[in-house]
């Protein structure tokens, strides 16, 4: 199948090398839970492709991790060309999309998402992000964490890392409650260049891809021991529920899966375990969870 | 301020019995709890008007109850006339809207909301609703259920009730899971008439309201000595987190809430204290969990 656009970088070589991140991640990261093991859910999509779920559950340190990967294709549904403007009959999309719950409310939830997306003989683009929501923010934490990002960018190209940390600011953001769901990290999308710009893309979005596990893999081991009461148990509850409302009222990824009949339990396997909504919750002046709430804004520079 | 239209029925009248309907409420059903009391919170709105939300929280037999009256009005924003169609350049609307999550996972959630709109010298029109979502269906409570509304809605009309119903399988179904969010009840919008005709509707939507009160009460009361156990504790929050999908991803009330710069706490009191996402949970074959999941379905006739 020719897709009108002569490259070396063919939509199969992606799809494969992402798949390749999966088995990575998830090796290495129930090496660092330690106790269990990723669960295999592979899907068939009937208008076309399928993927490969994994899921690990109640292990010693997460207490849900969803590893997603996709490959999907076939005709450019009405809902899509509204909902994406998407000016094809046929569409690719291939992805990594993880999101991570730790039991212990020191450990942040993250989330990393990588995605190829084709027209094909149109034109092509990758996209992809990372983001830490700390229940309690740790300054030295939060630097650490964009130091590496900030790191993996540069050495591709020293402009993404400020656009694409200012684009994670204004992406991962609760509007109705003017507060970030964390502290933010990189997002972009409609990556795409010349043919002989692709390669170097396609490395520039593996990389982030493999900067997520020793990021996350560093931040589990520093925190895995640090005690926790069912106060901290309640905050994370809360703020779990912030990640729902975010996840359900803005996150392009969940519409675009739902829009496109996708596999409900793969999109939604980024919900956390638990979340608890109360009336009204201020946490009290002076509190670690009053600091949380005050670094959950735009715009703020942690390296 | 003339409406430019003649009636009996002035806006300041609506929200006035709708204020009493709430108050009502609130009084009877802090008596069926026994323990709790509903705390009061009234807010204005920047851009005119304001409501009174009552919320109890941690009583005897709801885990958390919210009772909200407003009566907001003003400009209407671009966002609006785009997401509502709403040709005017001023609005008015008042209403009560409630969502109980008891306790006890044998004793149903429930819905109910009326209100009314104006678009001021233009037109007006009622909307409500009441719907049942029981963790367990039980038949003989279902029956009981749509009896209630059967007669309120045959003592105005009775081409109300069959309609209605249908109009409420049509609106609370949660598509991607393709099931209902309960056993259904009422649902309308868009009722208005001549200006003559303004009382008898006005005088319907009341009598919704007030049903409301009587039916889950006796609800209440028939079940809360049920005993239960962990497990059934799970389904519970297991059915809430697809009251959370349902609000956040497909409801109109909470979207338009959102959209309008609503009070957040106010339009999410609706959410449960407590929900729970399980990866691909299916119930056991034959279980009371699996028949609950049989009834989630359009178009049953529970009467």
């Amino acid at each position: 199948m020719g897709l009108g656009i002569h490259s070396n970088m063919q939509k199969e070589v992606i799809a494969h090398e992402f798949k390749r991140i999966q088995e990575e991640i998830c090796e290495s990261i129930s090496e660092v839970d330690g106790k269990a093991l990723f669960v295999s859910d592979a899907w068939h999509r009937s208008d076309g492709g399928g993927g490969d779920t994994r899921v690990l559950q109640n292990g010693a340190i997460l207490e849900k991790a969803g590893v997603n990967f996709s490959a999907v294709f076939g005709p450019v549904s009405d809902k899509m060309k509204q909902a994406f403007g998407l000016d094809s009959t046929e569409f690719y999309a291939t992805g990594v999309s993880i999101v991570m719950h730790p039991e212990n409310p020191f450990i942040p939830i993250i989330h990393m998402n990588i995605r190829y997306f084709e027209l094909p003989g149109k034109k092509w683009w990758f996209g992809g992000g990372i983001d830490l929501s700390p229940i309690y923010v740790d300054e030295n934490e939060a630097k650490y964490f964009h130091q590496q990002l900030k790191t993996t960018c540069d050495s591709f190209n020293v402009e993404y890392y400020p656009k694409f940390k200012k684009w994670a600011d204004d992406y991962f953001y609760i509007s109705h409650r003017n507060e970030t769901r964390g502290i933010g990290g990189i997002f972009f999308d409609k990556l795409t260049g010349a043919e002989t710009e692709k390669e170097l893309i396609f490395n520039f979005v593996c990389g982030v891809g493999r900067t997520f596990c020793k990021t996350y893999s560093h931040i589990i081991n520093s925190k895995r021991n640090t005690v926790f009461t069912k106060e901290n148990q309640i905050w994370q509850s809360i703020r779990r529920s912030r990640y729902v409302e975010f996840n359900l009222l803005y996150d392009k990824g969940t519409k675009f899966g739902l829009d496109t009949n996708g596999r409900v339990e793969s999109i939604l396997m980024s919900m956390p375990p638990k979340a608890e909504w109360h009336y009204d919750y201020k946490p009290l002046a002076g509190s670690e969870e009053e600091f949380t709430l005050a670094c959950l804004k735009k715009e703020k520079a942690w390296i």
